[in-house]
């Protein structure tokens, strides 16, 4: 992190803005409710991304500190234990006090006392390395304004679009998959040098992985499309056993986000009900989905060292990344790999567990990443929902097995 | 029902009018949310209400008729299965579109068809019965939108006020509680004669009911901050077994808007969190709770047929009627019997039943109330938050045995 | 109750008797598990009937009383929280040990001390009067060890027989069925006079009902069949609100025991699985079926005053009783009122609620009935598993509206 | 798997033994109930393990070959879903029928042809290699027999003993534990070469560790008290989140098996509830607790690499193993690492995946281990209660992260 004083007050306006600008197509009640446990409301992103600065630095660095609502501290803690009680997550959608005008009104309070703080000099270290980390924290929730979002609208009949323009005609139709082949050796994955990085990319250290092959491109909705076809969701032999129970429990026979009426087939996007478009990217799919999509196609998901290997070794191709279009497009006919970034997250086979020699950071903090490695599994890459400079090649983002609201895709490998 | 077109017009305003103005306190965001699944947001009453009136008349006698919107007849149908789907009852409180602004829209269009309908000459007596159902049932929402919106704000730990004004200062204490007698016989209760009822109140048809008692007033919060102090809730023998299941698998100790803090108590009401008045009725108390306090006094629950012969027989004494205070007040000196309208609903130990010989309505409408006749109790009398003009002596109203969220009270009988 | 010492000491032996034979044709196996929570093993009821005697017998009447085992007390207690601790209800099927050898010395050692406390000159009121009650709860536990040993063997994909002989040849149809008129009037209902009753029929006291016609016999397996066959469980306009919830929760399309394969139908009885026999009565029949089939053919439930002042003053036909078969017969045709007793319990539209004037005994033994007065409805009669001489016109039992797993049928009325 | 028919037949004979003495100290009761939807009757796991001779030998192997009972190959199916449909899990404990001496006359059938089949000169490979398998699979039933009776005892508040014998006295103490050393580099785990081994186990494949430490023995319940005693349970800091919240909801503050009554500790054992020995190994240990513990201590779990290569290279040291006592005994004095096998299964931190290159068989027999590889993680070594010659370096046991009822213990690693 080697943050000067001026890009960082720089960045925090433009990350600040930003998250703004986001609920400008929507209305105050749009931002209050809540679809579902996992998903939280987007006013409660905009006040909890701003709880962060308060809490983690203006209640330890401002002389002074008062807090701007002393309810807030615990209406706005998501799930740090270390902070003290947290307001239980499924009622977040309840809470029509404070209103939105006064969430603004807390964010607009707490970023003049950060920029206050960070403009009386030059910003100690721990001051600017926790306003990067709250930085890079609403830049996830960014993301996930727009996912949780998505699924709110989702759920209601009328089928709302979040963004009222139209998404391009359907693409003629996706490159060709091809493969690219690595050998067996030692590499090393994790973060490392200069440059903001989460505690779970360290440290960098070696791994062994045998020969394999990877996708070049993501699977597409036509190639999905083949597999639901052919039975996919109707045979017990394709599925993991918890994956079967969870096709079952929910009657599935498609992804989350597709709606078949009168044989033809709509995706819902952030642009409304659509056409399906066979040639881009299948997205919103669970692990199970993609796990059993993998076998059905003869192939299996990579391993997060194997993706981050290739990736690293290779890189995207030249202008392939899809800057935040909300929703993938189809992948361009190039050489190598492309869609690694900006189109959807790619599930690996790897359960999200720390890196040998991990320790998370004291206090509180600590509490950002550790905890929640167990039962969850890494994805790679980034979404087209993903912020701009958000994407590095040694992300992990992670998500349980029947996770799908967000955009989450399959990139196959095979030994 | 003898309603001439003027009136009714006036009436169909005035009731239109006041729903209105029950949602001015309240922001969008307050008017969108649903805090459990047995209450709805306001919105949504706006708009049930509404469809009422499109579903059940103009869609029948509107010539040329189209549906202000398609969705509308599944999206803001409550129970009609006669009228065909229904949207989920526990997802009414995602529906962030429609907005507030379109319901509104919504509800000035169906109100210009409705009186260009009535201006028609005469109403015929379909037309005119229909429009008297849909504002009784119109008001029936009225009272729900404040108790609903009272579950809302409660479960914001911020404890925000509906009415942002005072409650009156503590009475100095409750009058003496005395009790009023009458003789065995037969009588007959329910609806006869002229002016509304809704079905469930017919026929009037004669009982026999043995010698009984009955309590001047409402049991107050002192006196059941006495059964609460001599350990009620902890006491078994006290409580139908359903009920102490209640009570332990809830783990409660008191009323559901009571708080204790620092020793001291408080009740949750529409003014927000005020301190307990000992000398106003206890309220929002279930079945349970009702049933377990009398027994502790020594009394019991009045049947319905007991509270009607006695309301009818004795009456209100004069001023009495607390009209429309948002929360009821003191029980004044008076001889006879009083709080029995404009304070709380009052529990039965009736089930909720057909009189003999009644009969539904042909038709959906027909679903009003006949299909709930099971598993609820019959509650009399009226509450503070019931609208003008919506008391009878023998409406019935009727809760399942848990329910608390209404204005619900005790008045003791004995034999 | 006036039981000489002679007659109850012979009465004790041969109720406590019975019970064993009960359990004759059962493996130890058959007696250890439950299969639902609302069920108990066999064992267990051998148990807990023993511990009734030990417990509000001896343990009040021995001098020097010892438990027969000190966690007995716990382990064997049903419902009376006035005796102290229970084990849970739904853990009542994972007690292998005490094992059935040990339960069943149990039953011998209190039989032999009620023996002796009965032999000691003429038994004292209190001992008497709780001796009978002890064998008036256990032949209720008997009817109840054969409906749930039925239930536990239909979860069973054998099917396996409790009695391993052959149903009775298929009747040739039903009786015809008739109508018993009544004009309205005061009558009295509840026991009152000599013998033993619950006290939940007392007291005896007035009633008016309207005039009422009650149908001879009970509803037939094809009489119901029609109802089937005419749609019943898809129209929702014949279904209470909440039995539409039950239908559609459990996706039901018949009664319980009823199996349709290769388009016939079966019906398991606790002889196996037998051919439905049309002319017998329909029967495991919820309140719910019980109220839609009523509905849907023109007619009601009666309240539990119709029945009871029906079958007082018309009695039961000669010969009908059905002498615990194990399965209903058909109807015979006679004239007057058949079926009452002998059959199947009767649904009346009547909730469970205290008489007038009803006063619960003192102590645990007040737990008896009185706390069960709210949620649940009463049948009238008794059943083809109903034990000898537990059988009286002014007999009360009650279950939930969503009960079918005892012996309860339909006999309807109208007005 | 080199198996002369004369040894195949000799184990299959003794393994088939041993399953009916695990069962001797049990009635016919004890072994037909289910105490939680993961454990098994003793009945049931006689039963499916017979099931599985039958299914996948003898019905593809045996000319003329008739089901033993049409219906048990649905009833005792686990979970093939490429066999057909399956007894739902739940409802094991409530097949009495068909009864314990029948199960025994299926085993004895299924015995005999399972001889005859293997004496017709000698077996084909596949007859042989089912055959193994078949004995494998019943030995890992073995295992499960004694943790899911003990689960169904300790849920009686008897606490019955399995064994009537006496636990040896408690020991004076634990060794004291000492770390073992190993450098960084590529090893190789997985199986190869001659012997049985499941097919998870394969292939033998390079991997990548960095040097760590591994200690000597197990925690003790001496240390794990110490936890329990330094807050340990009450302290979020040290739990996984998935963790704390299975710590709150089941509001838990010490192991499953152990009961603090009167300030004295004591332990469920297979010998009834006996006073906890310090220098025992602490088991059934969740993930979530061994994971804590590990934290606590300033240490981690290991990975299943880690284990399997200080295991493959130092060996269990003599006389350590603990054969088949039904509860493991306190850690010898020793040099090297010692409790390998024999007292409890060690948690690692790998969650339960494929090998590189992994391919599971063919056909329902495929479903064997492949199908459970998400959301379990890795046990190493064995327990008190795997049978004999069960053992095996490379074995990959697998349980998801709560689960407690197996002798599961805390092998503690560190960098």
């Amino acid at each position: 992190m080697n943050h000067t004083p001026d890009n960082l007050l720089a960045d925090f306006g433009e990350v600040r803005r930003h998250t703004l600008s986001l609920a400008e197509p929507l209305s105050d009640e749009d931002c209050c409710v809540q679809s579902m446990p996992d998903a939280s409301p987007i006013k409660w992103h905009m006040a909890h991304t701003t709880w962060f600065f308060e809490t983690f630095i203006l209640e330890r660095f401002e002389s002074d500190f008062q807090p701007h609502h002393p309810a807030f501290r615990v209406l706005f803690n998501s799930y740090y234990n270390g902070i003290g009680e947290k307001h239980p997550r499924p009622q977040r959608g309840l809470v029509t006090r404070p209103s939105m005008q006064e969430v603004l009104a807390y964010r607009r309070n707490v970023d003049e006392r950060i920029v206050r703080l960070l403009s009386k000099g030059k910003p100690a270290g721990e001051v600017a390395a926790l306003t990067e980390l709250g930085l890079q924290h609403e830049k996830q929730h960014q993301e996930l304004m727009l996912t949780d979002v998505k699924h709110m609208l989702s759920i209601n009949p009328l089928y709302p679009a979040y963004r009222n323009a139209s998404l391009e005609a359907p693409s003629a139709a996706a490159s060709s998959l091809s493969w690219q082949d690595f050998e067996a050796g030692i590499t090393e994955i994790g973060h490392s040098g200069g440059g903001f990085c989460f505690d779970n990319e360290t440290p960098r250290h070696r791994v062994f992985t045998e020969s394999f092959s990877l996708a070049s491109r993501l699977v597409s909705n036509g190639e999905y499309l083949a597999f639901i076809e052919a039975g996919g969701y109707a045979d017990s032999s394709l599925w993991l056993s918890e994956g079967w129970d969870w096709v079952r429990n929910n009657q599935l026979a498609h992804p989350f986000y597709w709606r078949n009426t009168d044989s033809e087939w709509q995706e819902f996007t952030l642009y409304g009900l659509q056409p399906l478009d066979a040639a881009r990217p299948a997205v919103h799919l669970s692990y199970f989905e993609a796990d059993a999509y993998a076998r059905w196609a003869g192939a299996r998901l990579p391993t997060e060292a194997e993706w981050e290997r290739a990736a690293a070794t290779m890189g995207e191709v030249a202008g392939s990344i899809n800057a935040y279009r909300l929703h993938p497009v189809a992948a361009p006919a190039v050489d190598g790999l492309c869609q690694l970034y900006g189109a959807a997250w790619q599930w690996t086979s790897s359960s999200y567990a720390p890196y040998p020699g991990y320790s998370p950071a004291e206090g509180a903090i600590g509490e950002y990443n550790g905890k929640f490695m167990a039962n969850q599994y890494v994805l790679r890459g980034s979404s087209c929902a993903t912020p701009a400079r958000h994407t590095r090649v040694t992300y992990r983002n992670f998500f349980p097995t029947g996770a799908c609201w967000q955009f989450t895709g399959i990139r196959l490998a095979r030994s």
